[in-house]
């Protein structure tokens, strides 16, 4: 959870996994809309590699991102878990 | 939408969203699962009031904190936009 948090608290990350919600693209192609050098976008691709959020193939020279649900579920879990112990709670 | 998702990334202050999603609390009785100076606790706390996840007030010597949901329901509407982009994606 604390990795998923973290990965999702930049606006450069935040954008990227708002993109490949659409559907897969290519590195190239996610990084065309940010003013930022390739090796630095780069590393923000590892950032939500690394978290689980994203997945990526390369085929011949065209490294392919797709979104993973997987940790999207699980922050959505512990966010309804929270506010289901705020409704629970004695009044 | 970054403080949040940045505070909510450490284990300690997710605990103490956690304990203060069951009612309010003083900092003293926050403190007490947690084996860490008090320093360094106020400043989780902090970093979760700056994000907007947590109230606190001062009568006498205690200060009593208490969750705000703003910024909980805030993370939700983003994850349910994001889940309403993948469901939208053309197939």
């Amino acid at each position: 959870m604390s990795k998923i948090l973290a990965a999702l608290s930049d606006p450069t990350r935040r954008a990227v996994v708002e993109r490949l919600m659409t559907g897969q693209a290519s590195v190239s192609a996610l990084h065309t809309p940010h003013d930022m050098a390739m090796p630095t976008f780069l590393r923000h691709l590892k950032v939500l590699e690394d978290a689980g959020l994203i997945r990526s193939v390369k085929r011949g020279r065209v490294r392919t991102c797709q979104i993973a649900m997987g940790p999207i579920h699980e922050l959505q879990g512990w966010l309804e878990w929270q506010t289901t112990l705020r409704d629970d709670r004695p009044s």
